[in-house]
């Protein structure tokens, strides 16, 4: 399932190609994400015009809204949004923690309140394999249960132990139900920022031998040292042989130090949700369109892209379009940082080919600096 | 500037072709609207791609935001909005009267304030002129005095002197400031719901001797007999040899009426504000996709339609984009009406050709019957 193509030398990078469902995926990939279906402001042609291979979509919202009835009757997730490519979903685990009102940790699962309506609803380790063969999901992700920051040693061990017990009966539930060439599953390693409990954690995942591995847990409040640290250790424990994707991550910097531990596969909703608030990636760092400098400025978001939003569109038109609430405005800035994302997975590729990841990401971060309002 | 193509034979529908200086248009024509630039949720390409000849843009609106010093500085509303085709500008007197919470009609033009931010402004017959020459615009309206109903004959009759003063005045700018090979301008006939002053309004105008003629104060709240009677009267008040025009119309409905009264130029925001609430067109009459009856719904939104969204969305993955708020939607939407506005206008134009006009508008009105929710 995952062709490992390149090692750096000086570093945990890799380059390699995760065959799947409806295609490969070359790696270190970056996958948009489609909460509901689309990604948010695109048709599915423009992601294809993009060239990504995968995206990512979100059990818990699409469970809840339009249903698992409707998605079965319109044939699937891929069927229902038009989209041709592969998808991976999450298992909603994270979804009810960080948007549920009210949640329960129960043995064989977690009961919890719609974040829509207020209905109640029970997700076991079993049933998210269910809803995931009905999405038609390329990779399928294990209930899991993910802690936040500031949370005790013991409280911890115990989300592991959850964690891991689920993942088992993940598992055996997915080798009874699931078609294997179809649909692959990934396991989750958490433990908080507990080294012994990321420990822990990989080996008992590991021992379950899924398709791939994720960390969860990270980019949830933590500082960027206490990221890096417990990243850069847990994510060499992963099996060489395997894809390992770091779950909602992330911003360009976070990818340089992910890819750089050796993470193959990302995901996060930052780039187009930094778009709706008019704020763009550009080779020099982050800038926000909506600033009143950019008034007059004939040029385009990002000097060095070629994407059609920068061919076509000046700074000062997107932020008048801004201030205007005008939702052409956001479908550019959305674009472009999906656009970026792509280009710059390309190019960390390319680098680790070369053997020159190291001296394209340093001179990456020095000329980076995001700007503020 | 305006070649008359073909008449219908039994009601006052005519085919012709409006030649503009970004291109010919033909007619009869639905003009979108980009009130600050971009049609709503389009990108021009889109525009291109319904094969739309030429576009509205509020002048009031640019006016004020960004304000002319952005578009002067970035030559003009074509080159600011990336669009090469015609642009039709209004005067601004229409936004003035329904958007501004102040406002006051001098001798020569009427204060206001500024609806974002409250800022007091003066706009008159000439430097209306002067706004719309820098917007560039392939034709600009006159300030008018718009007027609601419900007026006495004596208050319809004083609007109807202004809107000749001040007609007379921004031709005679027109002539100083303009290049009429790139610049065409349309006078506005004004009269309320009384014929005598419609007539006499007609007359006003017609002596002045505009490029066009656009009969306003129309479709602004008055029943649809009203509305059927005043306009088969004005028409044909109108010379032959130039372009007729009926400002903020409309409908399909009110299509068909101000085709057979004879007029050649339509706009509206109704395909579009419709398709940002759900509501799309379709050969049976209009619909709503957050009806509940189509939650299961495999079928396109109008299975009569060829464009992109109808070919790629099923009604039911529709709803469940708009029941989520998601912008992808709109999109769909927006773009399947007017996608469809075109398709029908076109159709139009071929059916006075073939001289069945009656036939096919009868029959379409026959099957449009709107759903409510």
């Amino acid at each position: 399932m995952f062709t490992l193509e390149k090692k750096d030398e000086k570093t945990f990078a890799r380059a390699g190609t995760v065959h799947l469902y409806h295609g490969d995926v070359q790696t270190p990939v970056f996958m948009p994400v489609g909460t509901n279906g689309p990604v948010k402001t695109f048709l599915p042609y423009e992601i294809k015009e993009i060239n990504a291979q995968i995206m990512l979509s979100n059990a818990y919202h699409l469970y809840l809204r339009p249903g698992l009835e409707v998605i079965e009757e319109m044939g699937g997730l891929h069927s229902f949004a038009g989209w041709d490519r592969n998808i991976l979903t999450d298992s909603g685990g994270f979804q009810i923690f960080s948007l549920s009102s009210l949640n329960k940790i129960k043995n064989d699962g977690i009961e919890f309140r719609s974040h829509i309506d207020g209905s109640k609803h029970f997700l076991s380790a079993e049933n998210v394999v269910d809803v995931q063969r009905i999405l038609g999901s390329d990779i399928m992700m294990v209930l899991d249960h993910c802690t936040p920051p500031q949370i005790t040693h013991n409280e911890a061990a115990k989300a592991v132990d959850t964690t891991a017990r689920w993942a088992a009966r993940s598992r055996e539930h997915y080798a009874k139900v699931i078609n294997p060439e179809k649909q692959k599953q990934f396991g989750i390693v958490q433990g908080n920022f507990f080294k012994d409990l990321r420990e822990k954690s990989a080996k008992e995942t590991i021992a379950i031998d899924f398709d791939g591995y994720a960390i969860g847990g990270l980019s949830v409040g933590e500082s960027k040292d206490v990221f890096a640290d417990i990243l850069s250790y847990t994510t060499p424990l992963l099996p060489e042989n395997k894809p390992r994707y770091l779950m909602g991550v992330g911003t360009p910097e976070d990818i340089f130090t992910g890819v750089t531990a050796g993470v193959d596969m990302f995901d996060c909703v930052f780039p187009t949700r930094i778009a709706r608030n008019g704020s763009v990636f550009t080779n020099r760092g982050r800038i926000n369109l909506r600033n009143e400098k950019y008034r007059l400025d004939h040029s385009p978001m990002d000097p060095e892209c070629d994407c059609y939003m920068c061919k076509n569109f000046s700074k000062a038109y997107i932020r008048h379009l801004l201030k205007a609430g005008e939702i052409s405005a956001l479908r550019m800035t959305s674009y472009h940082n999906i656009y970026y994302m792509k280009k710059l997975m390309e190019k960390i590729r390319t680098s680790i080919f070369d053997g020159t990841f190291v001296e394209y990401r340093n001179d990456f971060l020095r000329k980076y600096k995001n700007e503020t309002l």
